[in-house]
């Protein structure tokens, strides 16, 4: 059984399931893990470890459009230093700061491969949560951000030298949408965050919704590092499309709400699309779109 | 750097540092990981699996007197078997359902050895939460449950022969003491859950609230599977007291309070010595006991 349809099985009958985050009551509140082998490559600070971990369930929360409360961490390694902990904790404290939300704690495991898991909760606003279920016809496709900084970053991260090495910490300490998420809840008809990437985020949106997308290749966002280390023009759709891990918001929202929301979006919000037909699928530039994405290790 | 340091600069200057869990606004949350080498011995199953892990942290909501509404759990393994998957899912929900909370979801992970996360939230009710730190001189020492189970299922899961396993893995899946938690809330002075054994969490609670304590060896309620696999009266003692892993709650509460609140607790409440000053340490039977306990892989 592959990962997505895992995913189904352990989320199946769930209320939410599919979802970025499980509501309960008025709290959401959603856990994620990641690992040294596929998801922190060599020169990967515990700094910017602490950062990605709790930063990629703060996102969940951002993805429901509700308000991050708290988060904590677990951090597991084979031996425990003082220096890689406090840098650790103090990037999972940052990242908590610059959503307003606080890092509350955490838990260790002595383990062979360097592993952490976070898990965020947030509040319900009175603009309730958004699903990935709402998209309509007729909608507008919008995201957050600029997309390609995480794959921009694992290329750095390969070229090895200290200057790469801290630009791609740099690019991998992405701010949650929280902000963004909240702007949106009140009109957004669907929203997800993009870890497994853009195409793949349609296809789920898609999918939960029963409708199609058209995008416009040429109006996604590509972060300016992103030209740094694409050769051309398709490389530097597929880094920002099919990558994946960049952490913005894929939604939906009525035709005229785009404007007005997107002024109240401090990460930013672009129109890329718009809803179509289930029947029409997903399609860029009228080809359709593979489901190709990044597969979480 | 030792676990147990390693834990202190983890949640240094954190609020509730040290506590079961941490406290925002009125939820309390926690997190933990498990993982197959330290904490899943051949034998145990899935489902025990998945029962243990969420049970650990809702176990971590019992001691702050707090009721456990939510938990989330990862699952990470080399591959994902469905059977495996629906059985780990199927314990989750079971020991939610066991203390009236509810499971909302996961998270996948491809890992290379089988590893667990799990956070659990609840409420804080109008009585408070309860900590390490308020047991006074004078108070009554008291435990809830049984001792030792954990120590005994171990020896069971080293026999190997399916029915040794099959009781092994009914010993490994503890009840939560949320209900004894919430019971305890209101006249308990400190409280903790045992994760570390009896010993270690009187060293923990005599630290915490500036106190010592005098244990009665002979008052812990030693569970009947122990007797199965000690030989002696000493090793009795030592599974029951210093093995730990038995999620019961430790707690000091005011003498005139035992009675009433153990004919609430449906673990059963259990007086096994008394708060003394720190002066005269944490002693048995009048030596020492010493601060040892498992050290959680």
């Amino acid at each position: 059984m592959n990962e997505r349809d895992a995913l189904r099985a352990l989320t199946a009958d769930l209320p939410h399931a599919g979802d970025d985050a499980a509501v309960v009551d008025d709290t959401v509140i959603t856990t994620d893990m990641l690992h040294e082998r596929t998801d922190f490559p060599p020169g990967t600070t515990r700094y910017t470890a602490g950062w990605r971990v709790v930063g990629a369930s703060l996102s969940d929360v951002a993805a429901m459009g509700a308000a991050a409360t708290a988060a904590v961490a677990v951090y597991a390694d084979a031996a425990f230093d003082e220096g890689d902990l406090d840098r650790f904790v103090a990037g999972a404290i940052d990242v908590c700061e610059a959503v307003d939300a606080e890092y509350v704690g955490g838990d260790l495991d002595t383990h062979d491969e360097f592993t952490t898991a976070s898990t965020a909760i947030g509040d319900v606003t009175d603009a309730g949560v958004v699903t990935r279920s709402g998209a309509r016809p007729g909608d507008a496709l919008c995201v957050t951000g600029e997309w390609g900084r995480s794959a921009a970053a694992l290329r750095l991260f390969k070229r090895g030298d200290d200057e790469a090495v801290e630009r791609a910490n740099d690019l991998f300490r992405f701010t949650p949408r929280v902000a963004d998420g909240l702007a949106l809840a009140d009109r957004a008809t669907a929203m997800m965050d993009s870890s497994d990437g853009l195409a793949r985020s349609l296809h789920q949106l898609a999918e939960a919704s029963g409708v199609g997308f058209e995008l416009d290749p040429d109006r996604v966002p590509v972060h300016p590092a992103v030209d740094a280390v694409a050769d051309d023009p398709a490389e530097r759709f597929e880094l920002a499309a099919h990558f994946g891990e960049d952490f913005e918001l894929v939604c939906t929202l009525p035709d005229d709400a785009v404007e007005p929301v997107s002024e109240t979006c401090p990460g930013g919000l672009t129109r890329v699309g718009r809803v179509v037909d289930a029947a029409d699928g997903v399609t860029a530039d009228g080809d359709p779109l593979p489901d190709r994405g990044y597969t979480h290790g």
